[in-house]
Formats: C-alpha cells, sequence, structure tokens
C-alpha cells in the first residue's frame, strides 16, 4: 500500500505545495505553468476558441485510456471540432481522500504523454482534495484555448441541404470498454477505449477543404445525439445509411448481448463532419491518411426532408427514425 | 419537495438538453453562449491571463455568499492578481444526483449576478451528474481568459527590498462565515464572507500606479500563505506588523474561541499587494475609494534580511516567524 492523498494536500499550505511541487508539475513542466501565479500569461491574436468539460469517468483507468488521456483529449477534440488549432489547456482536479499518490500519478502521465501527442501544453492548473466519500476518487476539468486560422466558420448551425455526413470510424468504443471494465464483464472480443486527440485529423481535413460546415465529436449520447442536434441547429433534416456506419465487432456482439444500440454509445475518437458534397471525397480521403481516421466513411446525407430529425435507412430496407436519447444509456462514462 | 437532478440529466440526451435550455442558459444567456456548439469563439490580440479553479465549497450556502458567487470572484480575482482585465468565463457543474434543480437555479442566478457585477460573461459550460454519493452536492469548476493591458508585469517574482505591503481589509471572514454555517456554530458576532469580486479594485490600482509589483488574493492558507509564496518566489524577506492588519471583532472572537489563527484563513474578496515605496500612498488611497477596499492598510514591508521568511512583530513588541501552514486549517471551504 503506498501513500495516499490526505485532506492536507489541498489545504492550500506546505503538503499541497509539496504535491504541486513533486507530483504534479513535473511531468508537466513548461516555461509558462511553472511561473506559478495566479494565471497563465501568453500572447495570442486572431480568432480563439474557448472551451470546458469535466470528466467523471468510473473507473480512472480503462482499456485504451484512462481519466487523465480522456480529459486531455476531450478538450482538444472540442476546440478542434470549432475548427481551431488547441494551444494551451488548464487541469483542475478534484481528488477524493485516500486515492494512492501513485495512481495521481500514473494520470498526471498520461495527461503529460496525451498533451504532448496533441501538442499543447498545460499552463495552469488548481488541486482540491475532499473527504472522504464525498467524490468518487478523482474528478478532472480541463479548459482549453486554441486559435481559429483563416476564415473557418465551422458551426452545428451551417448543415445545408446536400451536404454530405462522414463518420471517422467505428462507433460505440469508448462507451463499451468503460462499461465493460466497470461492471467486470468479458466479451469474446474486448473492447478498447477509442479516445484520441483528433486536432492533427482536423488539420488534414481543413488543409483539403474550406467547405467543411459543421464537425462534431460524437460523445455522450453518441453518434444519434449529435446528429439530432445538427439537424435541429440547423433546421435540416439528415439521413443515414445503418449499412455504411462502421461498428466494430466487439461492440457489435457486447451491444446485443445488453440490449444496447451502437448510435447511443459513446465515442472519445471520433467525429462527424458535416461536408459539401462537391468536398466530400477529398475531406474522405485526408481523414483516411491521419492513424485516426483509416475506417472514414460517407454514412449520409443532409435533405430537406423531414426537417430537425434524422431518419436511418436499416440494412432491410426499411427507414426509423433515430431520436435524441432521453434518458442516461450509459452513466459516468466521461 | 422539488423537482431533482436525475442521472439522465448528465446523460446528454433529452434531459440534458432540458436541463441546459431551461435552466442554466436562460439567466446567462448571451450570443457567444447561446451559440451552443463545442468551443466558445471571439476575438482576442493581446497578452492573456489564463486560470482555473474547482470549487467544492460545503455548505454551497452560506453567509455572504454562495458556490456560484465563490466561482466567479475566484477565478475573476485570479485574473485580475495578474494585472488582466478579466472578460470570458466558463462554468463547469459536477452534480451529484438528487441536488434540488431550484437550489440549482439560485446558483446559476447567483453565478450570473456576480459576472454582471464584474462585467464578464459565461461564454461556455458543461454539466456532469455522478450518482448519490459519490460527489457532495455540486462542485463547480471556472476557468477564466483576461486581457493584460499595458506592460504590467505583476509577479509574486516581483517583490524587492523596501517594497511597502498592502492588504485590502479584514482577513478571515470568508473562511469563519463557512465554518460556521458548516458547524452550526453561533457567534455573538456573526461573520459574513467576503466573498467579492476585485477587478475593479485592481483597475484603480492599477491606474493609480505603475509599481505594483505582486498582487494576490489569500485564499486557501490565508495570509500567511499568501506572504510566504512572495518570500519563496521572490527570494525576499517580509516583515509585517501585527497591529496593523485588520481583523473584524466577530472573526477575533471566533478564532480565540476556537483556538485559530486569523493569518491563516481563507479570504475570498481580499488581496495583498506588493507596491514601490514610492506609490503606497497613492496606491493605499486608490483601493480606499472602492467599496472592496475601504479598510486597506500598510501592514509591512519587503526586507533583505531573513531571506524567504515572514517575521511578524506581534501587539506585544516580540517577532515570531509566520510559517506556511503545514496541513489543513478548514477543510473545503473554497
Amino acid at each position: 500500500m503506498g501513500e495516499k492523498i490526505l485532506l492536507a494536500h489541498g489545504s492550500g499550505g506546505r503538503l499541497s505545495h509539496d504535491l504541486i511541487d513533486k507530483i504534479l508539475t513535473p511531468p508537466l513542466s513548461n516555461p509558462i505553468l511553472s511561473h506559478m501565479d495566479d494565471s497563465a500569461v501568453f500572447e495570442l491574436h486572431g480568432r480563439v476558441a474557448f472551451t470546458t468539460d469535466s470528466y467523471v469517468v468510473n473507473p480512472i483507468f480503462f482499456p485504451g485510456g484512462d481519466i487523465g488521456r480522456l480529459a486531455v483529449c476531450g478538450t482538444v477534440n472540442d476546440l478542434s471540432m470549432s475548427g481551431a488549432r488547441p494551444l494551451y489547456i488548464s487541469l483542475a482536479l478534484i481528488i477524493e481522500e485516500g486515492l494512492e499518490i501513485e495512481e495521481l500519478r500514473r494520470v498526471v502521465e498520461s495527461v503529460r504523454d496525451t498533451a504532448e501527442e496533441a501538442g499543447v501544453i498545460v499552463v495552469t492548473g488548481d488541486t482540491k482534495v475532499v473527504d472522504r466519500g464525498k467524490a468518487d476518487r478523482l474528478f478532472i476539468n480541463t479548459s482549453g484555448i486554441g486559435l481559429i486560422e483563416g476564415k473557418s466558420d465551422i458551426s452545428g448551425c451551417n448543415a445545408r441541404p446536400g451536404d454530405k455526413i462522414i463518420l471517422s470510424g467505428g462507433i460505440g468504443e469508448h462507451g463499451m470498454a468503460v462499461m465493460s471494465k466497470r461492471e467486470g464483464l468479458q466479451f469474446n472480443l474486448p473492447v478498447t477505449s477509442d479516445c484520441a486527440p483528433l486536432n492533427h485529423l482536423v488539420a488534414g481535413m481543413l488543409a483539403a477543404s474550406r467547405r467543411i460546415h459543421s464537425l462534431r465529436d460524437p460523445t455522450r449520447g453518441g453518434l444519434a445525439s449529435t446528429l439530432n442536434e445538427f439537424a435541429r441547429q440547423s433546421g435540416v433534416g439528415i439521413t443515414i445509411e445503418e449499412a455504411e456506419i462502421p461498428v466494430h465487432d466487439g461492440v457489435r456482439g457486447a451491444c446485443e448481448l445488453l440490449g444496447l444500440d451502437p448510435l447511443y454509445i459513446a465515442n472519445e475518437g471520433k467525429l462527424v463532419a458535416v461536408v459539401h458534397p462537391g468536398d466530400a471525397d477529398t475531406v474522405l480521403d485526408a481523414m483516411r491518411k491521419n492513424k485516426y481516421g483509416g475506417q472514414s466513411a460517407i454514412i449520409g446525407e443532409v435533405t430537406t426532408e423531414h426537417k430537425g430529425r434524422v431518419v436511418m435507412k436499416t440494412r432491410i430496407g426499411s427507414s426509423r427514425i433515430v431520436d435524441m436519447p432521453a434518458g442516461e444509456i450509459l452513466p459516468r462514462i466521461c
């Protein structure tokens, strides 16, 4: 049994400073962070994207990732989906008293590795400790700042009839990986989270086309939620083809076993793009060149019909409405 | 008994959208937030300050404030202490299943009122719900972005021998107000939190002097921690006069009763400034004109002696070292 986090690690006193100086700052060290003032300071000129997300995933380590990698990817991806190049992130920890310091160290190292992969730096942070039973091991908030270069105007409001819907790969992997770990389920084909930073993928797409209208990562609520959001925000209909949507066999099997629909299961390394039909193939080619976009596919299109709704043509040739999920599918997956 | 938060409010589905559309967004509405994309987008040109803080205060409502006001003030103040003009903040909620929606509404309205007072806008947000017993009613993270105008270079590293230490008012009020509420203590003189946005106070100070070297708000760990941080970061000694430090009678009485030292108790509406001696009186005058600086006082100075340490001359004429607090004084006060 290793050393554990105490309430005093969150007090603002000597133990807090020790935790910051010995565990939290060394892996993340950079000239802005190491200033250790109340705010990070840097120059920025242009159109800025700013986003925030808290991560409460249970368990904090899961096949394919951990809460640290998730927290960096989630915020990097939100910035990327606005067409921004992610630059700076913050890291705020809420730790439950009793967490092993060694586990915290692993999470911070994962934050470091993922930030390096994405090319962002952690410039400011915060640590709070709450008494045992008042949190669940570790919650993380990351906020992020990026720069939007050029004249890109990407928004969920910009989908237009005729646009193609492109999905960057198989769906449902993150949600099923977390759930299988949490519930101790074993499937024939193990499922690994797709948790990944998508900023380089998006950079390739933006270099290939100036007619990408909407981008979003289908996290909570899955692909179904994201498509419904696009349909509502843009006041259009969306039609998708079930046969074109990639689903890993392990995810398909697990979902069938549990009566879940992969359309509603969270992803953390996938994106949906709404693209002008004239550029769809070019964007698809660019996506397939990136390691996180190899399975990209055109899965449907935007239409003037059934406004505000998503309709799926099934494998057997019928059509069904894909509704916004009403409630909780899988809690605590991000 | 009113309506309560369910796990499904954090699912990304229809209940999530309802909560955001009906409770969270209306009070905070502004053109950037209402875009509802993955990131907020705005123009920014210059030297930017960026900060983050999570708030886990218990209870979430206390004399003089609540977790919403606290979350806005804390981040506004961190930006202000870097000499930045706060502009934009994010609001990320981690809600324990079962929280009354009416309480959430009150917190969001408090966020709105405090943001209005400070002149900042909430541009992006996030909501997570965790199962009952896995959080403590409500945790909030706010991150903030501000602009540093002019050539101000304010840092905890910049304290120089001869500089005067100015404190903006009485200490210990926030910590004692939260603790008295949490523990159900009644004192003869009730203590109210000083929780307040200090950006207008700082703007007045910066207009009055270009020789403010360091600024910090003495939150967790109190005045003692902040002064010790300055002494270490700048490699100087600091001497303060006990008789010059304002302490509200209610705080003094409560601290005596409980064996606590107000030097170590958190403040949420106070600042410490390290100022060139030639400008100290000018800065003091500017501070006293602001409603949150009426009791400002010069409490000591920076010295070449006892480097890295804070020494207090007591009322009875002796000297004692004011050390960094080792552990937890009062947990969960911010």
